[in-house]
């Protein structure tokens, strides 16, 4: 397994290191932001402590966190959309990564169906924080992937 | 002050609300991704609490929250580089937001004076992990932006 080197104590220095040596938080994950390397579109927002991030650097397919179920978690493992990484850019301070992959499977990232969790647009309305829907193609039927749960 | 209702118990509803009631952390926080509108760059990740993401809905300017500095920082601020607010999206299960934005000023969002945070690529080189830069184009000098700081 991949081991991360420590930061540095100076977080100065992370801007222009050329050392990955991941930020994980209090709970030992970094953020992950995942793109279609396609087109860019934001598919999902995971996280990974170190385990995950080394799979997903070694392995070429994207892994997380899941903090819920308390393990690691290959994505797409039951439903056959994995996700083969393209890139892997680190921010700044170094406690967030961006993850561009290419889907197989269903090309959906959503766990209800549809390409991105992003599908809803916020607004203000009578005073009031609504939800709108922009994306109700579902590429697969969560019921029929996932069964009973 | 705009005020968010409460997340409903059972998390399944959250997929299909058309009531926006985010999920703040043990911290009071959900996680912002912020893309360019122009053509879905990932720009930076931060945080917002519920009065940073009630200014961003309001005032059409992105607000976040600073862990570090633990208070609400209009974006752009100090360094003229704000972001105009073009579409706020929810993901799924609420706990974190996609933000795209136009950029005034230098038309970048990183503290380095480049357009995005995320511009090194990581690797395994040598069984180490590794950061590349792909990107050395600076919209600014940091130092003249934010002086000694």
């Amino acid at each position: 397994m991949l081991n991360f080197e420590k930061p540095p104590q100076d977080k100065a220095l992370l801007d222009e290191s050329r050392v990955f040596t991941p930020r994980f938080d209090e709970n030992g994950l970094v953020t992950a932001v995942v793109t279609d390397a396609r087109d860019n579109a934001v598919l999902m927002l995971a996280h990974m402590n170190a385990e995950a991030l080394a799979l997903t650097l070694q392995t070429g397919f994207a892994h997380y966190y899941s903090r819920s179920r308390k393990a690691i978690w290959k994505k797409g493992e039951t439903s056959g959309n994995l996700q083969r990484v393209e890139t892997v850019l680190a921010d700044c301070d170094q406690d967030a990564v961006l993850i561009k992959v290419t889907m197989t499977g269903h090309a959906a990232a959503c766990h209800t169906g549809r390409r991105s969790c992003f599908y809803r647009s916020a607004s203000i309305e009578g005073g009031k924080a609504v939800l709108t829907s922009i994306d109700d193609d579902r590429a697969f039927d969560p019921k029929e992937v996932y069964g009973g749960k």
